[in-house]
């Protein structure tokens, strides 16, 4: 085995096989995303791509064994996180059909519900997850969808009240889907109960609108050509009672309400927790997606040369502003995956324990939230850096960057947009994962900030033993000039950043607690970058210390030592992002940080020699690459 | 007349009759851009779109009044940046066409050659212009494409040798071109002078190549579907003596040559620098394309809410995230607005001048490089933080925002790779602007930097009078806290930190002096990313003060005022990007450095309440946005 090989396998995670098989697999299918076809074509090819992965076993594997699937969590987002190595479009769709909508039901339904499974995953019930309305994304718990029940009928009333009740950009219903999971306001004997989900019939066998039902199309995007998204209104549509997904909220056939979870804010965020795959799936596929685009890029800059005699022109790749763009990606993307498959695995352990914890699935969720922000983020970013790191021939379609970039753009807003999610990731931090769980109401976020978060955050970022024995043996502590290569040194700088930035915004925040509504919102707001800044500096720390439990893990010492490597990169740009801070709140020297840059450098020249290793090591088969300027 | 309409006559600048009778003219044509059609028809519309436009006097502006034109270079390219905020496939077959073809005929080609402008203005003869080759991009000097004369018959034989010697992304090629301007090594008598330019036909009056010719398509696109890009292959061409564009390098019957510049790399450059319009107007473009996106993005916010009660929910222009996000972006888009205004006139100035200043025009294409650079990031970034700033509905290609940032991603390598043309910035400062003109090799760059280079950059950013005074002005000069709202504290941070980077990059360069090849490439390559700051940093200061100029000249003391607040945002935004490095060289303590933040935020509370006025004074009127969601 190569180097290279060993470096992939530690990467691969704990969901090696089912890496190995979908590379496998998908290879051999058509999934190359085909621009000539105009949207109907591009739509139905990308549908009869999902009916090819049905044997795949990956759909089943989202279900639990007594629904007629296999049971095993882990492997369902491992393997639609692959299709994000072929296509975008093939990924969302699939995400739509067995993640989101498959994932309502299963989670948000009873045993009449569950009898579906098997059809859904089959494809014989192809549906879609109708939640975000055109006047309401981020603040899902302000639908304006309504669902009122009619006891004379023993119906739900479905109606869309508004131009913004529209339900929109909602994958699967421009076309495929005659069924939707429709998350409304349940009213019932004039009550509203919160938002809900129901099963909502909408189109007939011929594909026409069902009565009530107006579907429309949201046409032409910035990529995902091959999935249907449309929009849906509904006038006095009315469905069976049962249609309610029923697990967390039920309605007698007087129009009794009933649910296990008493408070509102509560049951409806328990009710979307149980919908975190969403975010898993789309955190790992966006970091695949970069993976690609870093592979192309790598392998391009080994090949194209620039200036120099013309006998020696020189490899972009010896560029030390190449390697300054090219590298710190890559090992980014090193750092994302050991985090994300350590959350792959807690999700999967959470999942198919007999228990439900409660304080460890709000963990998950939060951590979840966190790292697709972070993931999507930089998905984006190393697409785009890819596409100009290979100027114009990366323009070109048939190089295939400026499709994954056109494609994973919605990442970093659908599923939660990223700053939302960072801000929800803080709220968690801020509140001690008070157990009030409630939505992100500005105000209502401020006056919930714990007066006692600093014990909280030292609890929080109580680290493995591992990570602490790094942090106890680093060298110089209490030294203010600290040995920036040293993983404890870095660990320690990231966790005491972490801390301190919460600590000072819960002390702003805290002021908000006997403010009217009006000077709580202007406490919040001026606080909001800060805020926001609590989340993405906890994502840094969790990914930090998840790339060093990962190496760790990693059986072979060669690719252990280049790990470690990258690992370092990883932690000196990181640190150099936000120099700024680290200097001006006395973490660092300012004759220590003035290093920094030059500790970069080196750590790029050290790595450059391992370019190639590092690519193969991402584990994106050359062969599938298909960008046509390597085939070479 | 409105504080918004005295705003938008400020940015306007001097070709201000140019850009409102193209607002009144484009409107009214049918240039929305059509994602139904595929990529034949979109070309065929973008041509038709072309054709519409010669009546608009744009195209003739660009040539002289003896070569059929109207010699108004201002108007021509600020004619072109309009068209930016209506179709970026017609901005760019445009200036393929007028700018860059045409240009190449107006200031390589002689009398002989004139004579087709008028054919070139009226879209007789359409052509394309055919520089880049598969292999060889930044660096056009070394272009494989060979022209060879041959005394028997009096003809340069064409030919690309290599399959890296392809002619590649070239406008106009695949398609719509029966001509082009072609780039190839000139070779007689056994000798190669250089590169030149040559006319060679490349299709018969029925599309078909000409023997010899080879054309083929580059297909898809990450945008900018209404261009047909190609490629051009040569096998053994032949053309007239006479095709020779012969300005610069003449070959007569018997085959010796003679040019009115002996050395090689001065002919080549100074060749080149005569088509610098082709940057100017691609970074006019781009900005003018961020204009629309922060008009899309900036009305948006004043219209969507989220969070907060039913009745009350919040706008987004109200967080702080979200202003954070947006006028940071709108105060630069003035910004380089202010300077691409100052560029477009001394363009105007130099190239309506009776006699060349060789100082100044090299002065010229160093600042047309480097704000080519700038604004081109800044256009992928607005749009693209506008297009999450929407959220879902940004992503729908009906509301544009996608359309523009896959149209405008590849001007960050096309006419010179950003990062390229920083390199190429930093070489003239940090040459002081050597007599001896040459291209980009690093080691003969590290070997020419000049050892005075210090007095030079004080030379250099010797400011106007206006600037000198307002930095003579400041506040406790000499004092370690500055008052970092002051303008002249700004300024003079901005030129303190250019000419400190300059000095002590010349400083590592200049060990290469004496160092072998090997050697002085390594020393170049280390210092590669200080090199390419240098150039930055510089573009920064020049940005600064044509605002700051750009603001003294407005008239209006009311828009003069909050155009002030506007360039105080920048200024701080830039200070805040690059705080490091002022707190690391001393140039802001810690305690003032963490002022900064919060003076940002005070900003951007003082701008909110004038968005809209912001959004409006960007000059994109309301009815040309053709964003679906607007409409309302």
């Amino acid at each position: 085995m190569t180097l290279a090989d060993e470096v992939r396998i530690a990467l691969d995670g704990k969901w090696r096989h089912v890496r190995e098989q979908s590379r496998r697999e998908l290879a051999e299918m058509d999934l190359a995303y085909d621009h000539d076809l105009g949207l109907d074509d591009a739509r139905e090819r990308t549908f009869a791509q999902l009916k090819q992965l049905v044997p795949t076993g990956v759909p089943a594997a989202g279900f639990t064994k007594d629904h007629g699937g296999t049971g095993d969590p882990g492997m369902a987002v491992t393997g639609i996180e692959m299709l994000a190595q072929f296509d975008l479009s093939l990924m969302v769709k699939a995400g739509v059909q067995w993640g989101l909508f498959g994932g309502a039901v299963e989670n948000l339904g009873t045993e009449k519900h569950h009898a579906l499974i098997p059809r859904i995953i089959d494809l014989d019930l192809v549906g879609c997850f109708a939640m975000t309305e055109t006047g309401h994304g981020s603040d899902v718990q302000s639908l304006e969808t309504t669902a009122t029940y009619d006891p004379s009928t023993q119906e739900f009333v479905l109606s869309s009240p508004t131009p913004s009740s529209r339900k929109d950009y909602i994958g699967n219903a421009a076309k495929h889907a005659t069924i939707a999971a429709v998350f409304a306001q349940l009213v019932t004997r004039g009550e509203s109960h919160g938002v809900h989900c129901f099963l909502v019939p909408i189109r007939d066998e011929h594909g026409e609108d069902l009565p009530g039902v107006t579907t429309s199309d949201d046409g032409h995007k910035g990529g995902l050509g091959g999935v249907d998204n449309g929009r849906l209104m509904f006038h006095d549509v009315r469905i069976p009672r049962e249609n309610l997904l029923n697990k967390y909220g039920q309605v007698d056939e007087g129009g009794a309400y009933s649910s296990p979870i008493d408070n509102t804010n509560r049951r409806f965020f328990t009710m979307l927790g149980t919908l975190i795959r969403g975010r898993v799936s789309v955190g790992g596929s966006a970091s695949a997606s970069a993976e690609v685009a870093l592979s192309i890029a790598g392998r391009y800059a080994l090949q194209r040369r620039q200036f120099g005699p013309a006998d020696q022109e020189v490899l972009l790749a010896d560029y030390r502003m190449h390697q300054r763009r090219l590298l710190p990606l890559i090992a980014k993307s090193y750092a994302y995956r050991f985090a994300q498959n350590q959350l792959v695995a807690r999700m999967h352990r959470l999942q198919t324990a007999d228990e439900v914890d409660a304080q460890l699935s709000r963990e998950l969720e939060s951590r979840a939230a966190g790292l697709k922000a972070a993931q999507t983020w930089h998905a984006s970013h190393a697409i785009q850096e890819s596409r100009e790191m290979c100027g114009g021939a990366g323009y070109l379609a048939e190089n295939r960057l400026t499709t994954l970039r056109g494609d994973v753009d919605v990442f970093t807003t659908f599923e939660g947009d990223n700053h939302v999610l960072f801000q929800l990731v803080a709220k968690e931090l801020l509140t001690a994962y008070a157990s009030e769980i409630g939505g992100l109401d500005p105000v209502g976020m401020a006056r919930f900030v714990a007066s006692t978060v600093t014990d909280v955050v030292k609890e929080r970022t109580a680290a493995s033993q591992l990570i602490q024995r790094l942090i106890d043996a680093r060298p110089g502590k209490g030294d203010d000039d600290h040995d920036l290569l040293d993983r404890g040194t870095q660990l320690s700088l990231f966790e005491d950043r972490e801390q301190h930035v919460i600590e000072t915004a819960a002390r702003r925040l805290q002021r908000a607690a006997k403010a009217d509504d009006d000077e709580a919102f202007r406490i919040f707001n001026n606080a909001q970058d800060h805020v926001i800044r609590c989340g993405r500096v906890h994502v840094d720390r969790i990914v930090l210390e998840a790339f060093t439990a990962g190496i760790a893990r990693c059986e072979d010492d060669e690719a252990a030592d280049l790990l470690r490597e990258v690992c370092t990169l990883f932690a000196l740009v990181s640190i150099e992002d936000d120099l700024a801070w680290f200097m001006g709140h006395n973490r660092l020297s300012d004759t220590r940080a003035k290093t920094v840059t030059a500790l970069v450098n080196d750590q790029l020249a050290k790595l450059r020699p391992h370019l190639l290793t590092l690519v193969e090591g991402l584990g994106v088969p050359e062969h599938t690459l298909n960008a046509a300027f390597l085939e070479s």
